[in-house]
Formats: C-alpha cells, structure tokens, sequence
C-alpha cells in the first residue's frame, strides 16, 4: 500500500525552518508525497490542544487513506515511544490512516476519530532512521522517515516492534455534566475569531428553555440560540452548533472569546434563566 | 477543461487547522490539484484588504489557467451567495481563472484584474457540497468542494443556478484626486516592510516640482522620488514605484508606517513644496 | 538536468502574498514543480539569521538535487548582483544544489554546506526577468523566474554573465575562542522553544570538569551536560547536543531564552565552576 498525501501537525511553529526540513526529508524518501499542513502554531509542548486539533481534522485527512504526521514532542529523547498507528481503512468509517508519532496522548483521540487502531509500532528499526548528532529533532530524524517509508510502500512491521494497540498511551478527553437542566462544559478551543467551543452536544440544550444564560467564574451572561453568527445582532451572545457539531459560543465579527474573557480550558455552564 | 492549480487566500490565519482542512478537501476530490497559499492573514473578515491583496496577486496566479478560492465571509451561513466566477481567458488578458467565494465584494477586483466575468454561478447544488452540522465553515463545506469539482472538469453551470455577473456585489476602490497640482490618495496597503502603498499614480507625481512633501492629518515631511529603498539615505522619505506599479512611500530597511504613523486607510496628499 | 524541488527561504512574511506570488510564478514556468517552504519569517533585512537557517536545513534540502531560492534583500534594486550558484554535487558531499538570491552574503555558508561553489552566473540576461513596473520585488520577477527556469533545464550559464565564484561576498559565521579551559560563544539561534544554540562544538566541554557554568554578560549560572530536554529536572540549566550538533543552552518545557534572558548574538562563556 502505497499513500500519496502526509498531512503534517506540530508545534514547530513557522518561526524556524524545522517545517521545512521535515518536508525535505519525507519528499527526498518518497518523491511522489504532497505534505500539507495542518498547523504548526499548537502552542509549545501542548499535547491536548494538538490533539483536539488533530481530531477536529481528522475526518477530512482521511477521505481518502493518509499518512498523518503529528509532533508535539515534550518529551523527544526521554524514553517516550515514537510509533505509527494504523487505524481505519478497510470496511471502517473512514478511508484509513497511519499517524505517526510520540507515544504521549497526542494521536489517541485522532485514531479514534479514524476508526481505531488496528496495528501499532513502535519506531524502533534504526535502518529507518536519518543519523543525527543528537536525538532533540526525532521529528526529523524518526517521524519524517517514518512517514515517508509508508508512503513508498515499507510496511509498518518493519519499521520496528508491533506493539499491543492497548497500550498506546490514552488522550484526555473532558466530558461534559448535566445537573439540574443545566449543562457544564469546558472550553476545549478558541479560534481565530474568538469563537469559544465546548465540549457541549447541541442535543442537551434542546431541553431548555429559553430565554438561556451562561455561567463562566463569576460571569453571567444571556445568550441566544443562533443558527450562524450573521443571525446575531450587535451584542447578543450565540449558542451555535458549530463545525464540528459542538456548542460554540460566538458573537457576530467580534471576539466572544475577547468579550467574555474566556479562554481555553475555563468552564462553563448553560442553563434556562431563572 | 481541468485545472491544475488553486490559489488560496483567507482570513482563516494559521494558528488553526482551517486551512489545512480545506486543503485536504480539495486534494480528496481532485487529487492531482496544488494548493497554493496567497496569504491566510488577512484581518479576520476584512473583506477590503482581502480583496486588494487578491487583486494585487491576481495576474501572477493567472499567468496560467487557475482556481482561485478566496474566503473572507464575515457573512457565513447568511443569505449572501456563494459563487463561483468565470473570468479572463479566451484571448482575454489573463490565461483565464474561476473565483470561488462568497458574493460580498472579495472577488469584485481580482475578477477585473483578471478580464471581467463572462459567467458566474450561485453554488446552489448541494451535490456538490460536503454534508456539515451547521452552516458556519463554507469553506470546507461548499467553496473548496466547488474549487475541487471545477479542477477535476465539472462545469461551472452543474455548481448551481447561473446568475448574471452584473448582479455580483463590486468592490469598493476609492480613487485619488487630483486638485491644485497636489494629488491625494488612501493608503490601500502597508507591508511586512512597513511600505506604505498609495492609490496613486506616478505619472501623477510627473508634473510636480521638486522637493515635493506629504502630508497626512498634521503631519507634513519632505520626500523624495527614489526608484528603489536602496537609493534612499538614512532619514529620507521616499517616493518609490512599486512592484504593483503604484506609489508607495518607503524608507531604507526601516518601517515608513511606523516611523511616519501612517496606516491602512489614512489619506495621504502628495505635492510640491511651497 | 532538471529539477523537481525548489525550496524558498525568505524574510517576506506571510501576512502578505509575496510568498504566493513567487509560487506562482515559478510553477506558471515550471509546472512540474514543488514548491516547500523553508521559512519566511527571518526578520525582515536580516542577511545574518537568513543565511544561519539556511545554512543549518542544507544537508537536508539537498538530500536530493534541489534549487534554494532565497530571499533576504535590503539592496534589491541597488547594485548588488542577483547570482544563481551552482554547488556540490558530482561525487560530492551533498546531491548538488544551484542557490538563487542575492549576493549579499546571504547564500555564502549554504553554498560551503552544499560542498563549494562550482560555478555562479549573474542574473543579466533579461529574456529571463518577468516585466515589472520597479525593481523592488526581485524575487518575483528575477529570482523565480530564474529558479523556475533552472528547474525547467535551462542551463546556468544562459541566465547571464558566468562569474568567478571567489568574488561571491562572504557570509560571516563567528568563530567561538578558548583560553583558560573555557569556551566562548556567540548565541546563533534562539528557537521556538526558546532553546539557545551557540556556535560552540560539544568536544570542547569535554576537558572541562563538573560542574561547569555559563557566563553571559554579569550574569553566572549553573549548567549540567544533558542528552535531551527531558533529562532535566525543573529549574536545571542544561548544555545539550543539538539536533545540528552544536551546543544548545536549554531547559526542560521552558523558554531557557526568556528564563536566562540571553538572545542572539550575546555572548555566552562555558567554563568549569571554581
């Protein structure tokens, strides 16, 4: 099997060239690989926000079978598995997929998204290695020929050991309450516009009745149901199901996330008004 | 007729996996497409800047025949059209080009700058789109299907009903004017460099007598003509044609918008010393 | 011979389209093309951090034959030459690479990277620019071209003048001095993860005792040899072989460039503590 597209999430940022670099040596491997990238800008070491990242694009990676490349790495060196996951592919929801990547929680919930893993390795075939004078940039000495050798056709066996898929290390996925009609979230991603998005099913607000508030630290707030942020007036604050099928609260062309001071990780609850 | 290429340009920024999805969008569907990135930064739903550096790449990108997928949509989910444009090509100027995006204004210029509209469409056949939770990410869910869809040979009438270029939304370019030999221009554009682009001519600066001076708001500063920042002297102010063919106003290997506090939009008039 | 990889450097950003624009131009002339990205965020006019990434993605870039086309520009339209250099290759170090870009030191320490200049061509012969209304924007309408051009298989020696390699400017790299058992250095890079690389090579720490300190201006801290981030507790300072095998200044998760608050081109002493 042979894939033509490595899609490519890390938290190398675009200030540097280690982007780059990791695309010289996975198209120097496999000529015939497109690498696009997903984001670089996963802030430092933050291995929850690329994982949500990561399972947010998931769906649409893998239309068709992908290798994907994701490398949030604090721990690149210590004792950490790298390993390349295959999850997916024949018969499941999605075309099939192959992350690559640390062993530290970042690519569980993208393989779930995927279908959940059928065979894992751990990148241990040093053969399948580029030297290097020191082991801080396993994304360009381990990943990035990792993922290029799958591309050209290697199978994930001989990359190194198959380990057991159970024990992939878990990510951590909050989930949200309900108590007493009211739900409780967390912030799981501010976007650029500000748009604030919980881990919230717009099912568990259909219950409710209008007219509805939010209740973030001592913060309380009305807000209206909206089917886009274009339906909201000049102040009102929307819950709308977003693209990804969560609640996300929005103003129109304005920061929510600037205007209600609410930012990533913070909880929040959506009641009736009482 | 098929495509080969898409140019990209957003106010999606690249902190998020927006762009990426889009990208993986498009090459699911038409997978021998290079997605090329104008610029993911233009201010979140600024339409006007959007639409100028649209114009300002538009006869580069259609040195050859391309798509052009352009998303500033503050409207999103509204009742503001998606379309597609057909422009240029057929012993026009340009090699030829389709726009996709929203119908707010964004394409109005690039579609000129490309030999005006011969036919456009309203992205009605949801066929043609990708089934979504909700309305708000057109740009994964209509426009780069669209975009993907019209590389891979499909004709822009099966994207939906056609509708009459006249009635797109145009752009909104403000003019320079001319009065008592001085002539006064908006600041349409300041770069990474701090160059400051004015909507002005120069042969508009022709008929006027050295030394010449600016002036914006209460400021007024000797310039002179430069033909590139390397001619200016430390200090000078310089009036310089760009790469656009456009007056700018730059300083050598320093920022004129930040060392004359002259921004996007502000009125800058141009004329001799008295 | 011909060429499928162009990879681009500069100091344009990516808030503007420049980027794209070059893209474009270089695949309208070369549609076999790919075009990746180094990086663009060098800051802007600063040949000295251009030339450092350049030099350090190198070996990489030219796993395979590539063209660089690299842009860091403050004399464009000045007198300096626009150079095309052919290096390496032929039974040498690297896969060959021919370098596009200004002659201003900028390509020096990647061309010796590459394995030697072995012929270099000023970018006269104007049947190869594109027209343009200024000469400010020199990497679309000289350099591309001339990159796209190369990789099509147009010869080296037809794009202008062959020049005698040696009169190519030099690029300055500082050397690091010992005296007394310690080493000094000058801090080259500061990455993204606040990691400080000095151009110091490990073999000279290997004759200094434990425990050892850094000195950088009045401020003396304690360091410890480390293999990899991770191998540092909290608060540790440590001295690491980095991925390009110089000495890093680093701490475990954090910014040891902020926490230190040493940046580039200070200069760091490694010694034995007394």
């Amino acid at each position: 099997m042979r894939f033509d597209n490595v899609w490519f999430l890390s938290d190398y940022g675009l200030e540097d060239e280690f982007v780059g670099v990791v695309k010289a040596v996975v198209r120097a491997i496999a000529p015939h690989v497109t690498v696009g990238d997903v984001t670089h800008s996963i802030p430092a070491h933050d291995i929850r926000a690329g994982g949500l990242a990561l399972a947010r694009s998931m769906q649409y990676l893998t239309l068709v079978p992908a290798v994907v490349l994701a490398v949030v790495d604090p721990g690149v060196g210590s004792d950490r598995r790298a390993v390349a996951v295959e999850a997916g592919g024949e018969n499941g929801d999605s075309a099939g997929a192959i992350l690559v990547g640390p062993d530290n929680g970042l690519l569980a919930s993208a393989v779930a998204m995927a279908g959940g893993a059928r065979r894992a390795v751990s990148l241990t075939n040093e053969e399948y290695h580029l030297p290097a004078p020191g082991p801080t940039f396993a994304g360009r000495d381990i990943f990035a020929p990792a993922a290029a050798h799958l591309c050209a056709g290697v199978d994930l066996a001989e990359l190194g050991e198959l380990v057991d898929p159970i024990t992939l290390l878990p990510g951590i996925m909050p989930l949200s309450r309900q108590e007493d009609g009211a739900v409780t979230g967390e912030v799981l991603w501010v976007d650029r516009f500000g748009n604030i998005q919980l881990n919230v099913d717009p099912d568990d607000l259909l219950v409710m009745e209008d007219p509805l508030v939010l209740v973030s630290g001592d913060k309380i707030r009305k807000a209206v149901r909206a089917r886009s942020y274009s339906d909201l007036r000049s102040g009102q604050i929307g819950l709308v199901t977003d693209s990804y099928g969560l609640v996300s609260i929005a103003l129109d062309r304005r920061s929510a996330s600037e205007e209600l001071r609410i930012g990533t990780g913070d909880s929040v609850t959506i009641k009736a008004a009482e």
